[in-house]
């Protein structure tokens, strides 16, 4: 889904970005990123965001012994809806590709939630999820950094969402009415709940209930835990694409 | 995204269906299935589909040594618009889980597209896929089986698609218009077609404009090949789901 945007420059996460000075060396893993990945060469444009809606455009000067840029331009990106997902864990390996794919498709905060009967395996990931939150970010161009929350049991995660904009609410349901054409209101934030691989019990499902959210059919048929939470995420993506309703 | 549907029976694939005898032993794949994965028990109801549509309910009459079924009822469900999906390589081994997402997510046909930038690796993968489409029939309890073509390239991809009903085709492109609140005309086909991971030439671009592709825009960021693959699918699942217009 490129065409024309491949010949963009490539795209950096800079978390001190909004305070750093005009020049500047890049830190460790960008360094890494524009010397090696992408090949970058003096003279070269870069474009750089934090991940909390400051955006810039970097000369790069050097790139030995270490990057060195240049600030062009820098400004702020007005911060969109929050768009905050639940899941409990699928079944196998699957949960890089969510994380993955979520940032991609423009969720604001993931959630791993342990649910009565899907625990998520190993507590060691949130480190890697992160790195791929970041990857994401420089492949989307993105303002906004995803954040990836620590596990959580439902009830903790529910508690935390109170921080949030009042909003649409969804619970994947195969069961559930098919989604309206416009997913969220002016303003409003977004959160959906999937199950894990062996889905909700009845007291959490009466919990989620309880904070508002509403089953939600995605599909005819029934879906795997990380399919349907992005396609959740893909509708959330294509409203956004469409814009504030008239 | 399961809940209440857990109880519900396993789903096996029986291409032979539509003609099989009141009682008959399950083929190999799927007597391992039934015996080993599920583990069903004589007198368990069984779900079963031919992937084009014929569906029936079984009951098993005993697992060894071979298991046995007898059919309790049998039906035709009505084909739905066909959903095809053109897609480039994208990067690294992406392939196999975005053949498992379209499945799931209802999509017809996949078609791995050679481009002029991006070819896929390995030409033995087609067997794979088929297994994972077949997987992805019974995770989702569909009637129908997405088909899995062989690697072509995009001229001989667009001329086969001269087979199929006429309606939306859409191009992902990050510079295209977002997609209107409805995906299909009533009856039509969808057709979608994604770049690899270098993203189509301009004269394939050319070619995709002449066969009616249009530009949509999946979401206000860039994506990846596969992203947009999987999004392209999961907002004509939702559209499915909402039944036909009013």
């Amino acid at each position: 889904m490129r065409s024309a945007a491949d010949a963009a420059p490539a795209h950096v996460h800079l978390p001190e970005l909004a305070g750093a000075p005009e020049r500047f060396a890049l830190p460790a893993a960008e360094a890494r990123y524009v010397a090696r990945v992408v090949r970058a060469r003096p003279g070269e444009t870069l474009r750089a965001s934090d991940g909390a809606g400051c955006v810039a455009v970097l000369a790069l000067e050097a790139v030995r012994p270490a990057p060195l840029v240049r600030v062009v331009s820098r400004s702020l990106e007005a911060s969109p809806a929050p768009r905050v997902i639940l899941c409990g864990s699928p079944e196998g390996e699957r949960g890089d590709w969510l994380v993955e794919k979520l940032a991609e498709l423009g969720v604001s905060r993931f959630v791993p939630v342990d649910t009565e009967r899907d625990v998520w395996p190993g507590r060691d990931r949130t480190v890697r999820w992160r790195r791929l939150a970041v990857a994401a970010l420089r492949q989307s161009r993105s303002a906004w950094l995803m954040t990836v929350a620590a596990p959580a049991v439902l009830e903790d995660a529910l508690a935390d969402l109170a921080a949030l904009a009042p909003g649409e609410r969804w619970l994947a349901d195969p069961a559930g009415a098919p989604p309206g054409p416009r997913t969220a209101r002016p303003g409003g934030g977004l959160a959906g709940a999937v199950g894990g691989a062996a889905g909700f019990s009845d007291g959490e499902r009466a919990a989620l209930a309880a904070h508002g959210f509403a089953p939600v059919a995605l599909a005819r048929a029934r879906l795997r835990a990380e399919t349907a939470a992005v396609a959740m995420a893909a509708l959330w993506a294509a409203d956004a694409a469409r814009g504030p309703e008239a």
